[in-house]
């Protein structure tokens, strides 16, 4: 039997998916499993762009654009200027997913063997995309004491060598919440100045900004416009995760063009899941307005009532929909498991995201889980009960 | 500025791609282009597929399971199973497309540096995903004289080399809609055997195969069934290229395993093409019939005018809905720009895709051109009358 490469070989089991077998046991036995482990909001799609596909009027579906439809492509650079961003449809290609686009610009950007700092914790998905790729992810750690705020140049630049090739920052942050200061990107822009690097960030976050906070975009940073490639997706800001629907969006033409021809060789991004989201970059503010209001009032109860669990700590997420919480157990993975496998309250239990998959630094975040506040208040309260009364009677408790 | 990819600098320019440009400015110019240049069938899909996501009734659209929806999995392996192969869902991962499944492929099966070996011409977009994945295609040629029929054991074997990990076949062929018999398939068998390689083989054209032929899948290969990656696509099949759905299906636990954890990074197939695909895959025997009935009527009608052109001459292809097409010119690159370019007949002209971006080695079949019979006849006619009337005026006539 011919043997299985050596990407094979490493692509990491993910942390969630060990789990899976068990949370589907407890939904066998009767069990209400609370799922605080996925970005999969509960929220409505905006309607109008769900009748827009029900009412499409098509013989056949054919392959669209390589580059995305040129109709959409169109409305997306107006939603950028509309956010200030000086962007126009030639420095974007759709993408399926965002997934696809951070592929994509792993390809082109990096070399096999490049290394690209990724601050950590980091969504673990992208060492499985680097892996694939044959990039190299260093982690550079930020805290969960501060917040997860980026550490500074100096510590960048100890991680530097002659194989850096880029920094990928997720902003605002999966999993931590994190969003990242003028001043901190302006920081960013001067060490990728310096050592002639990529600026890659994954913002598919940022219309989830809260406190008055302001998302900067990368788009932004002027000097370094020719290092900069932003990956986006409408999945979480329209609930709408299956059509598969990302962007890249960059000024460096060469970039561009090289992704083009991968993008040419998969012919072109899915066309029903585009009609979607279309239609959604054109919702009225209300609905954004009305999502963004629900995602606050989540956070704002569900990060203040687990902070009043003795022995947990969450900083406040700025942004997104998710918090790293630390936790007084022994091992998160064990602890997580141990949760859907021997334990209920009122008939339920909840499922959590170890935070291992978070970080590529063995034994870092030991302690902590990522969870994501995409249920109703109702169910928040209930798993928020139900996880306090797990660490009250469980065995590995510290 | 940061420098691109080795491999973001080596990504072919498609040959197609090139000539859109003067496509365009033809359209502009008034002229109707007849397109052969691409498999984008013209027939509609069917209507019950269709109907079915317009009546499809969610009020958001959530990640579905990486691995594809379960019901249509189950659905795809009793597809299989009707044809007489071995197969069940844990056999199968949906994916993006059969690019998708093709990268997939790659990116498992081979280390960067790997070599591949593909029957020449072949799919241009092969090449696209070996660069992106570093492995490297070593072509064996096919001839256009004897119908480009599989080269002798003896031919593979001298291009055998310790970095060589798989053979790739397209069965039916993508360009040159040839048909592998199993006497082939048995030789190809061996050589795998015999050097413990992976055989992967693109079958997305199986439903269209002539002339009382049968097809036989690489699936029905026990002796190698860890060896054998099949990808799939109902693109063409359903005429629904846009949904981007395909398939991957291979008995190699160990090969299924690596690439669900691919699939898990980028999430899941699109959702709103699988609900298409699925109710496709239900389809009444009644709909390929008309189908396929539909397509031999156009190759017998197409390959044959084209023959009857002096100093052209095509093999009758056995399958798929493609061949490739010996013309009496200097270079097919310039005659197929000339075409869009310079000709007009009647107000029309034709775009073809030139030889060149089927073949890895240089100036191979520098006097073929790859047509497409995804026409209507009469559209058909009238391409072979303006493809007549050109060759007769073109000056770089050979």
């Amino acid at each position: 039997m011919p043997t299985i490469s050596k990407r094979g070989e490493l692509l990491p089991e993910s942390a969630i998916r060990k789990l899976v077998p068990y949370s589907e046991r407890a939904k066998e036995m009767g069990r209400k499993v609370y799922h605080l482990n996925i970005g999969q909001p509960d929220i409505k799609t905006p309607q109008h762009a769900i009748e827009r596909i029900r009412n499409f009027n098509f013989d056949l579906i054919p392959y669209g654009h390589s580059y995305g439809n040129e109709s959409y492509r169109n409305k997306l650079a107006k939603y950028y200027r509309d956010r200030n961003l000086e962007v126009d449809a030639s420095n974007i290609l759709i993408t399926t997913g965002g997934s696809e686009a951070i592929s994509f610009a792993f390809m082109v950007c990096f070399n096999p063997g490049d290394e690209v700092i990724i601050p950590e914790p980091f969504y673990a998905n992208y060492l499985s995309f680097a892996i694939a790729c044959d990039v190299v992810i260093k982690p550079i750690s930020s805290s969960i004491r501060n917040g997860f705020q980026l550490p500074s140049i100096s510590e960048f630049e100890k991680l530097i060598t002659p194989k850096t090739k880029g920094i990928f920052i997720c902003n605002p942050n999966n999993p931590t919440g994190y969003v990242y200061s003028y001043d901190e990107l302006l920081q960013l822009q001067e060490i990728v100045l310096r050592h002639d690097l990529y600026l890659l960030a994954d913002e598919v976050y940022s219309e989830f900004v809260y406190d008055g906070k302001t998302h900067y975009s990368v788009l932004g940073l002027d000097q370094i416009k020719n290092h900069v490639v932003m990956v986006d997706s409408v999945s979480k800001r329209f609930s709408a995760c299956g059509i598969r629907i990302g962007s890249l969006v960059s000024k460096n033409d060469r970039v561009i063009k090289s992704i083009a021809k991968l993008a040419m060789a998969r012919l072109c991004p899915p066309i029903l899941g585009q009609v979607v989201a279309e239609s959604a970059v054109d919702s009225p503010p209300e609905y954004m307005e009305e999502v963004y209001k629900e995602y606050l009032h989540r956070r704002d109860y569900f990060i203040n009532a687990l902070n009043d669990i003795e022995g947990v700590f969450s900083p406040m997420p700025m942004g997104a929909f998710y918090s790293m919480v630390e936790l007084p157990i022994d091992d998160s993975d064990r602890f997580c498991q141990w949760m859907l496998e021997e334990f209920e309250y009122e008939g339920a239990t909840v499922m959590m995201a170890p935070a291992s998959g978070f970080y590529s630094s063995p034994e870092k975040g030991k302690n902590q889980v990522r969870v994501a506040y995409v249920l109703n208040v109702e169910d928040l309260k209930a798993a928020v009960t139900c996880l306090k009364v797990a660490l009250s009677v469980y065995p590995g408790r510290r």
